[in-house]
């Protein structure tokens, strides 16, 4: 279970300063990338989102090339093919109190995790499965905070999520819905959500809360090209039961169709298996130039 | 402006495992504690909040001799009488992803920074001019977040404070006022606030976001002795402007009269001295039992 490799700043190291901001503030960014063939999924997408928080969060972007050359040295090595690639970058140490220093020194730690998706929910051989696999889903009780300034990126302020991720020890279940203060759903924990409806694929707006996933990117352009519907939408927990369908993304699962929220069944067969084929087979391409 | 030494489950350390959850997800609570005569000031308020802050995010409760252990040996050792020490606790190393592990291993983060309060601003030169010190404050744009499992307790997600402390650059101002997302005051980025008026002194309730600094208690303890009606009131600007006067306090300041909000001057005179003054003398009295 444990990371088999770090590099920090390009130089392997199991340890990080412990003055970094990262870890007395939460002041940084990243992101799960899955791995395959020695080669990470959707790199571009999550340079673009790292970026985008980077500039959110008023910390200079690492230099794309350099995280590059950082990936492939830790992947060339690495015991095996296929796994998890955790890049984190923090805005670097600092002296004691809030203020961001004038000249930030930002961190960079890329680490591998090897195998298929460990933890308790055997993920990857459920999307062999694919639209077969049971994906269970909760309702947390946590709520999501609303700060315009933090929706959509993924920064280092997970506590919502850790306490939404506490609610529940049942391995059999998969994710739990988060809704925000004003009881609209949000996202899943570690996942982004999807209804289907009569008008096609709608998802929650990210403007006050919640993470815009790699992959929820990829699913709004793969649906596009396949001319189905794709919209954003506020959706408060009856919208989830009422629908025809419910899906969860995220960068190691893809897309997956659920089968059950709490007790509620869906209807097998909602969610269009071609979407769910075509992103699946982009999000677990590996890109090949970094 | 570094720390001097840092003791990591008492242990002299200055880096921290890379797993440690406090560094991937904010996973964990910290006080920051005068020092004086090489003794923490008000050790058991910022034990208690520490404690209510382990009970919220289901965090083992560290030993309190063995913490008092590790600060004496810190402080007895130190470079310096006076200073300030930061405690931390995280939820410790684990594998990956938001679950906390079911076993957890909390680890103890101690670290010393000597001399009087480092910084752009000389906060404890001006505590020794008490009231007379001219303490300006600005307003934030960054907004508070709402999340009652959050609210009160200092743990480690502090991007919302980092944001709105990098909104000024001028050393003079020494704090900013943090309004949520209905537009009320609730803190500073490092402060509490009080407002006073013709009914005595108020300040905003921590329901929703903010942290209950541990002077804030001791606010309302020594306005009792002093029969100088204390309570909570939710505070807009405008209530802030209008006011007769306005005070902040934290563990290394006390509490301060605010001399400037913005623009706007209040009379000098207004704070009542004698609720400062025995402030002043038990936040920063050290305690000499730990």
């Amino acid at each position: 279970m444990a990371w088999s490799r770090t590099l920090v700043d390009g130089r392997p190291a199991d340890s990080i300063d412990i003055a970094d901001r990262g870890l007395l503030y939460g002041d940084g960014l990243f992101e799960t990338i899955a791995v395959r063939n020695r080669r990470p999924c959707l790199w571009r997408r999550h340079l673009a989102r790292l970026a985008m928080g980077c500039e959110r969060l008023g910390i200079p972007k690492p230099d794309t090339s350099l995280l590059a050359t950082e990936a492939s040295t830790l992947l060339d090595d690495a015991d095996a093919p296929a796994g998890v690639l955790k890049l984190m970058v923090t805005r670097g140490s600092g002296p004691r109190g809030y203020a961001p220093p004038l000249a930030p020194r930002p961190r960079r730690i890329l680490s591998f995790q090897p195998g298929l998706l460990p933890g308790p929910f055997p993920v990857l051989p459920d999307l062999r499965q694919g639209a077969d696999a049971d994906v269970r889903l909760t309702i947390c009780a946590t709520r999501l905070g609303a700060n315009e300034r933090l929706a959509g990126i993924k920064h280092l302020n997970r506590l919502e999520q850790v306490l939404g991720r506490a609610e529940w020890s049942d391995p059999e279940i998969l994710d739990g819905i988060m809704c925000d203060t004003r009881r609209h759903a949000i996202c899943g924990t570690m996942s982004n959500i999807y209804v289907l409806d009569e008008t096609g694929i709608c998802t929650p707006p990210l403007v006050h809360c919640g993470v815009a996933g790699t992959v929820r990117g990829l699913v709004q352009d793969c649906a596009t090209a396949l001319d189905i519907p794709f919209r954003e939408r506020e959706l408060k927990l009856s919208d989830l039961y009422a629908a025809d369908g419910l899906m969860i993304s995220n960068a190691l699962l893809g897309l997956l169709p659920v089968g059950r929220l709490r007790e509620h069944r869906y209807r097998a067969g909602a969610a269009p298996a071609a979407l769910i084929d075509r992103v699946r087979a982009t999000a677990l391409e590996p890109e090949t130039h970094l």
